[in-house]
């Protein structure tokens, strides 16, 4: 059994918790309150602008093989995701100079330093899993719930969670397990785990949290 | 009125929370169950390795008068500090093996990679700012609950407590704020409050772990 | 006057006589000798490898607008370059895993060590100035010994010097010039002109690295 | 054979080439002219911060046990050795304020880079091998010209050079070994080679600069 395909099933308990929260099913079946998206897309600003710098330090890390794979997908977010969510959040009568004043919530910001910590302090394949199950599970989520997703009432909905299932996603999926299965071989099994399931932990973590629009308790 | 004395007067709703936190009253009053007191122990083992390693990180960055106020820190953490907690442990029959077992609980957690991205990947004050609200606030509600702490009848606690309205601990503070007040003159006073804040909320929520023995929601 | 203009007329003396090297005379002349080019194309691997490493950093520290231009110098280094310079070695019958078991010479290593080392650990605006001259000499080079390049005899060094008047290249190299106009603004003067200095110090001391095929002294 | 033994075996030759250049048998003679100790000195400043900070960098990576040793390196680099070099300039006229106003030569620029760039990018093991020549070779030296030394007509001279032989110095050296030894046992040897021997070559480069009073080309 490949590396990821045994993290993916230490963490099946959590992926499954993750398909089933009502942000991801209501979302799915475009019966999500629009506050609610509309609050997590607002948390998902800084988290994007977190992820191409991760996968810049990563990058600074890796030989040229595997730099080719990072830095691609840290230009596309910088580029191509910066700009549709642009247009998304236009659709809402947001601009991104309002976008940023808001404060990152609880969760966003622990998730955020997670990745940042590990990104900038750990060996490159400590990092790579840690992103690992952000990319992944967006794919799994939309494939358990492409009947829903091919029937969604929401168009923005719809358009949002087509792109996870599009050949590109997919590929860029494919890439970063390759990446984690080739380079993670011969590193403590018992760390990649922990991190694997950590970075799942957050990802239910920040559906819970988009779903209570959640505050800082002080 | 100096920077630092600014950004605690901002504070002062989340310090008021934090010196009346059950956790610290029962602490200081000699009545904190011991279950509760030894999870903040366990939780506390990662956080001290934590913050000889934001030390480090911020002396890297510094010049050889602030490196003498952070290198001294980061290597009375990394001594006596780490002996203390050795000696601490053993009297609830514990071992430093035992405790690294333990996993960090979500807030200290997330409290851990705020200060390590903060240390690692931004200018010095940003670090010095994120790390100062722990060091401070320890005097404070040291000095809040002093006439407890006197007449606290659980020894540890008051061996404990006692520590941080020492001399020598009292000069980390006053060596800390200087710093702070010296750096961060020209910098961005709201980036600063911002990290102030949140390392204070991160104390407040660091007793609250304790106190309610946080575990993860899954 | 721009930063970036007031910073090349500082170097001017340095880039005269970068102009006037004869690696770079009889490379544009057609008249370099092979094996001064080999010991250039195999030291210039490492440089190659280094440069993406150190645009990941920077892009680590940029905002998105920035990140954008660096990430994609980064991307681009990584692959099209990368394979550019595969396809080179052939032509010498070399390949990548022999470039690889060359040592780096003192000056290419003293020249990667100070690109590494201030784009790890200085802010972004000191980075990008390092790694200016590099980019921008090149072009000035390809300028100057423009009507040379056209009569160049040897066909390898015609197409290898072709590339820094095209226009791909002079977009990079605007780009570049672009950021630390902006960015470095009200950043100290003095720090500034000391990197971009040493840059192009770095630069010709390059060259004559290459010409004398320079070894370790001991 | 321990592993620092192998490695100090290894750079067998460079070390006899140190023990044996004019600057240190004409310093430990007694007879070195006093401009060139002086320009060697006030190379040394930037050194020496260079040093702090490899240290503090080395320690944000390290366990606590291995911090203990870094840390109190570079707590004694950052308050002790800068005091005492304080004192030494300041019989040469010179202040830290004039020092500073020295530009790094060639050699020393290189050398610092290579130990900042290891010690910030590259695993602990690779930091603590990069530094070991510096530490180690000023003992073996002292100890090689120890009857020079004590007979050196030149108090300075002998008093500077009589540190490296006291106790504290030793402790110092062995400590580093021992880290070597115990942290580097499943590390790729070739590579650890490789920086113990730049290391040491860079030792003797720095002598020779400062014998030779090395300036930039250009």
């Amino acid at each position: 059994m490949k590396l990821t395909e045994r993290l993916r099933r230490e963490a099946e308990n959590i992926w499954e918790r993750i398909f089933n929260h009502p942000f991801v099913v209501e979302l799915y079946k475009g019966i999500l309150p629009i506050d609610k998206f509309k609050f997590y897309l607002i948390q998902d600003y800084n988290y994007l602008v977190t992820m191409y710098k991760c996968l810049s330090l990563l990058s600074a890390k890796a030989d040229y093989k595997t730099a080719r794979v990072t830095l691609e997908l840290a230009y596309l977010d910088a580029t191509t995701e910066i700009e549709n969510y642009n247009k998304l959040i236009k659709k809402f009568n947001l601009t991104i100079d309002e976008v940023t004043k808001y404060e990152p919530a609880p969760t966003n910001t622990a998730y955020m330093n997670f990745l940042l910590s590990t990104c900038s302090l750990q060996p490159l394949i400590e990092g790579l899993t840690a992103i690992l199950p952000c990319f992944w599970s967006y794919y799994e989520i939309a494939n358990y719930h492409k009947e829903d997703l091919m029937n969604n009432p929401n168009e923005i909905y719809r358009e949002w969670g087509s792109v996870y299932l599009g050949k590109d996603y997919i590929k860029i999926v494919e890439m970063l397990r390759d990446l984690v299965d080739r380079i993670g071989l011969d590193y403590s099994y018992e760390r990649l785990k922990y991190l694997f399931l950590l970075g799942s932990r957050y990802e239910y973590m920040f559906w819970d949290m988009a779903y209570k629009k959640e505050s800082w308790p002080l």
